[in-house]
C-alpha cells in the first residue's frame, strides 16, 4: 500500500490532538511534518501543544515548524470560555516538551517541503489558513506543488458556529481562505455540514477507557471541556469530531457524500464575512474548484475512529 | 369557516398568476385587494397583468393598486431571456384589461387598508418587498396593523437562483426585505428550500387540460416558457410552483416543515448581497423573528393544487 | 424681483431654526411649506419645533407636514450630549405650539406640491433625506418636477463629523442620500468643506443683542449649547452656520466656490459608509450630477446673516 | 553627516527610476538594498528594471531581492495604455541586465536586513505594499525593527487616480496597506495631495538635456509616455514626480506640510475600497499613527531635483 504522505497545518486544539492521534493510528497515512498556526489558542500554545503531543505519542521524529501568530488581515478573536480549555488541550496536563521547532518559519518550511517533492505531498489544514495563504503569495510555484489539500472549514448549508453564516476556521482568517480557495489547488473541503454529524459520545470515551493505556485517559481529558460545552448548549453528552473527520477524505471516503462545486468565501465585510458558499445552481457558470463533503455516515466514522484508537493502544506499549 | 382575508402584493409573473388562481379556487381564502410591484417584469406590465387576470378570472370586484416601479436602493435587474415571457404571462394572450387601478398608490392603499382594520388582514407578498417597506417607513403604525405576513423569498440552506447565495425576490430589493424582516411583523417565509421541491410537471398540465375550460389552457400557456427554461437548465419537463406554494402556509400548513428562527438579509454589499440567512446555532442570541418553511411534501401540494383547479373549473362556467 | 419659492425639508435643530429665520428675513425668498424629518432630534420634536418656530416668527400661514421618523434602512443614531439641546432648540423655551401639521404625510405633501407646480419650486433639504427619497421612489414624476434642490450635507475634502469620512445629515440616512443624488435632480450641495468656514462668534451674537427684540435673545439661547460644544472641542467661542449657509446658494452665490462634479454616496457598508465623494480626476468618466460648494467667503456670509437679522428685527415689531 | 540608510521597496516604473536616481544623487542618502514588487508593471519587469537601472547608474553593489508578483487578496489590475510604457521604463531601452537578484525572496530579505540591524534602517516604499505586509505577518519582530518608513501612497483630501477615492499604490493592494498602517511602524505618508503639486515640465527636462551625459537623455525617455499622458488628459506638458517627492521627507522636509493624524485604509469593499483617510476631526478618538504630507512647495522640490541631477551628471563620468 502506498501511504498518503501528509504535512499537517494545525492549531491544537482538542480535536486537532485527536486528528494527530488518528493519523498516527492509521496505516494509510504517513505524517511527515507539522506546521502550527494561531487559532483555537494563540500560536505559542498551539506550537507547544504540537510538540508536547508528538512527545506524548512518542513521535519526536516528526518535525514541527512554528507559523503565523495573527490572521492575514482581521484582528484575531478574543478568547473566552474556550471549548479547548486554557491550554488548548482541555484538562490534559502534558509535560513541557523538550522537542524544539525547526529553525525555518512554517511559511518557508511549507515552501521548501512542497517544492522539494512536487505533487508528492498532501497538505492537511485543520486550522485558520494563514500559513498556507502566505506561502501561496510568497512563492507562486507552491500551489501547483501540492498534490492535494484537505481542509476542515466552512458551513455550506449548515449554519455557522461563529456567526449565523460563518464557521470558525474560515471566519478566523477569511482572507487567507479566499487566497487558498482561488489558487488552483485540488481541494477536498470538510465543512460543518459533515462534521456536526460525527459525534463522539461520553459512552464512546468510556468504551475506550476500558483499555489500559494512557491514551484513552488523554482522550477523556482532552475532550472534557468540549463535552461540557456540548452538554450545556446542545444537551448532548459528547462532542463533534470536526478535525478528525477530515481524515475520512483519505481513509474512508465512502462515508462522505462528496460533491464538486464552485466554492468561495465572502471577504466583502458585513454579516456574511467569512461565509463559505457553494454555487449549487451554477449561476456564476464558474467551474467547480473543489469537492465538498455535504453529508457523512457519522456514526460509521466514529466506529472507525474508535477501532483505530483501540488497535493503536494495543500495538503501542504505554509511553510510561 | 372564517376565511383568511388577504391583500396580495405581487409582480405577475407566471407563478403569480397561478397563485391568484389558487387563491380564487380556495374556500379558505378571501382575496380582498391586490397591490402591484416591479419584479418579474416592469411595473407597467405587472399592473396590466394583475388587471387582465382579474378580468379573465371574472373577479373585477377586487381592487388593484399600482405600486413602485423601482427597488428602494438597488438598480433593477436587466431583463433577458425572461422565464415569464415578454409580457410576464408566458405565451398567454389575455385581452387588454378594461379594469383600471384605484387612484391611490399601492403604498397609500396598503396603509389605508391595514390601518382601517388593524390585525384583521393577512399580507401575502410574492414579489420584491418595495411597496411594503415604503409603507412601513412612511407610517409607523402600519407594521403592527398587519395580522400576519406570508412571504415567498430567500434561500436559506438552498443555493440562490440569482447569485450563489441569493433568491430573486429578496435579491431584487434586499434593502426592502431588510426593512420588512426587522419591523416586528409576524412572518411566515417560504424560501427556495421548500419551493424548489414543489414541481408542476407537463404531465400535470396535460391532466388539467382534459377539462373543457379556458383555465387549463391558460395554465399551459402561462407556464410554457417557464417549463422550457427548466427543461433546458434542469433537464426536467415542468416548473417549480414558487409563489403558489406560499399559500400552503394558510391552506395546508401540515405539508410544510416550519421552524422558528432569527432570520435576516445581508445588505452589506459584496457577493452575499441579498443572502437570506437563519441563525440555526443561535450564535446571535436574538429571538426568532419568523417561521421558515425549510422542507415541504412537494408532491402532496401539487396534488392539492391540481384538485383545487379542477374543482374551480367545474364550478365556474367558462368565461367565454 | 422674482422670489425663489422654497419648500424646506428640515429637522430643527438650532441651525435649522436660524435657517428658517434667515429665509423669512430674506426678500429673495418665499418660504411656502415645511416638511419635518427625524435627525438632530426625533421627529416628534422636530415637528413641534417647526410649528413653534413659525408661531414665534409670526408666520402661521406656512404649512407644516410631518414626515418620517426613521432612516430608510439604517438604525437611527443614539442621542447623547446633543449639541442642539434636549428639545433641539438649545436653551430656548418656546411655548407649546397651537398650530397643527397638515393632514398629509410629508412624503405625500412633497409629491402633491411639486406635481401641482412642476419646475416652479425649489426644495431646500437641511436634514437627513428620508422624506425626499421616499417621495422619489413612490412617485417617479416627483424628481423631474423639482426646479432645483439645495442640500446641506457631506464632507468632500473635509473630514467627517460623525466618522472620519462622513457628515451627519448624509451619515444618518446614506441610502436616502444615494437615492436623491442619483435621481437626476439639479442639485447644489453645501458640504462641511464650506460650512465649517462659516463661524458665528459669541461676539456676533452679542452685537445682535444690542437690538431690542426677542429675536436676538432667541439666537443667543438657541446657539448656547452649540457654542459650548465648540468651545469645549474646538477651542472657539462660536458655532458653524451649517444650515443657514446653504441659503447662500440663492441669496449670495458669489460667496461660494462652486464646482460641478460627479458626486455620490458610499452605501456599501464599512468605515466609509455615508462618505460623500466627488470624482475630481474624472476616473469614472460619469458626467457631473451636481454643483458642490468647496469653499466660501465665510466671514462675508456671517456679515450678511447679521445684517439680514438686524433688518428683520427692525422691520418686525416684537412678537410679544 | 550621518546618512539615512535606506532599503527601497519599489516597482519601477518611470518615477521609481527617477527616485533611485535622486537617491544616488543625494549625499544624505545611503541606498543599501532594493526589493521589487508587482505594481506599475508585472514583477518580472520591475525586477528586470531595478537591475538594469543599477547597472546603468553603475551601482551594481546594491543588492536586489525579487518580491511578490500578486497583491495579497485582490486580483491585480489589468494593464492597458500604461503611463510607464510597455517595459515600465517609458521609451528608454536599457540593455538586459547581467546583474542577478539575490537568492532570498524579498520578504525574507526584508526580515533578515531589518532584524540584523534593528532601528537602523529606513524603509522606503513607493509601490504596492505586498512585500512589507507579508514580512510583518511572517515575523512579528519585523515591524518594530524598522527605524522609519516613508510611503508614497493614498489620496487624503485629493481625489483618487484609480477610483474617485483611491490612489494607485494603495488601491492595488489595500489589504497590504491596511496591515502596514496598523503595525505600529513610524510612518511618513506622501499622498497625491502633495505629489500632484510637484510637476516636472518638459522645459525642465530640456534644461537637463543641455548637459552632456546619458542621464538627461534617460530622463527624457523614461518620462516621455508619462508626459504624453499628462498632455492628453491634463493639458500640461510635464508629469508629477510622485515617487521622487517622497524623498523630500528625508532631504527637504521643510518643503512639506506634515500633519500627524490617525490614518487608515478602507478594505470593506464597495466604491471606497482602497480609500486612505485621515480622522481630521478626531471622531474616532484614536491617536495619530503617522505623519501625512498634505501640501508641498512643489516647484521648490522640482528645483532641488534638477540641481541634484545636474550635480550628479557633473560628478559622474558618462557610463559609456
Amino acid at each position: 500500500m502506498t501511504k498518503t504522505r501528509i504535512i499537517l497545518d494545525t492549531d491544537p486544539g482538542a480535536d486537532d490532538a485527536l486528528t494527530i492521534l488518528l493519523m498516527l493510528a492509521s496505516p494509510e497515512i504517513s505524517l511527515e511534518g507539522i506546521t502550527t498556526v494561531h487559532g483555537n489558542v494563540p500560536l505559542e500554545k498551539t506550537t507547544r501543544n504540537a510538540l508536547a503531543l508528538l512527545e506524548f505519542f512518542d513521535r519526536k521524529d516528526i518535525p514541527v515548524a512554528r507559523g503565523c501568530s495573527l490572521p492575514l488581515i482581521k484582528a484575531p478573536h478574543v478568547e473566552n470560555d474556550n471549548v479547548h480549555g486554557t491550554s488548548g488541550l482541555g484538562r490534559t496536563n502534558l509535560p513541557e516538551p523538550t522537542l524544539q521547532p525547526v529553525a525555518a518559519h512554517a511559511v518557508d518550511y511549507l515552501i521548501q517541503r512542497f517544492l522539494a517533492e512536487p505533487k508528492e505531498l498532501t497538505l492537511f489544514a485543520i486550522g485558520p489558513l494563514t500559513n498556507v495563504a502566505l506561502a501561496i503569495r510568497q512563492e507562486p510555484k507552491f500551489a501547483e506543488a501540492i498534490k492535494e489539500m484537505v481542509i476542515m472549514g466552512g458551513a455550506i448549508r449548515s449554519g455557522g458556529n461563529m456567526t449565523p453564516l460563518a464557521e470558525f476556521n474560515i471566519y478566523e482568517d477569511p482572507h487567507a481562505a479566499h487566497v487558498v480557495f482561488n489558487a488552483g489547488i485540488p481541494i477536498t473541503l470538510v465543512p460543518l455540514d459533515a462534521t456536526y454529524q460525527c459525534l463522539l459520545s461520553s459512552a464512546d470515551v468510556e468504551r475506550l477507557n476500558r483499555i489500559d493505556s494512557p491514551i484513552p485517559k488523554f482522550i477523556r481529558d482532552v475532550t472534557a471541556d468540549y463535552m461540557e460545552f456540548y452538554l450545556k448548549y446542545e444537551g448532548f453528552s459528547g462532542c463533534a469530531l470536526h478535525d478528525p473527520l477530515t481524515l475520512a477524505a483519505i481513509i474512508a471516503p465512502q462515508l462522505l457524500t462528496l460533491e464538486s462545486h464552485y466554492v468561495n468565501v465572502d471577504i466583502s465585510g458585513g454579516v456574511s464575512e467569512g461565509k463559505t458558499y457553494a454555487d449549487f445552481m451554477k449561476v456564476t457558470k464558474r467551474p467547480a474548484n473543489m469537492r465538498v463533503a455535504l453529508d457523512v455516515k457519522g456514526r460509521e466514522f466514529v466506529e472507525l475512529f474508535l477501532e483505530r484508537i483501540e488497535k493503536f493502544c494495543a500495538a503501542n506499549a504505554p509511553t510510561r
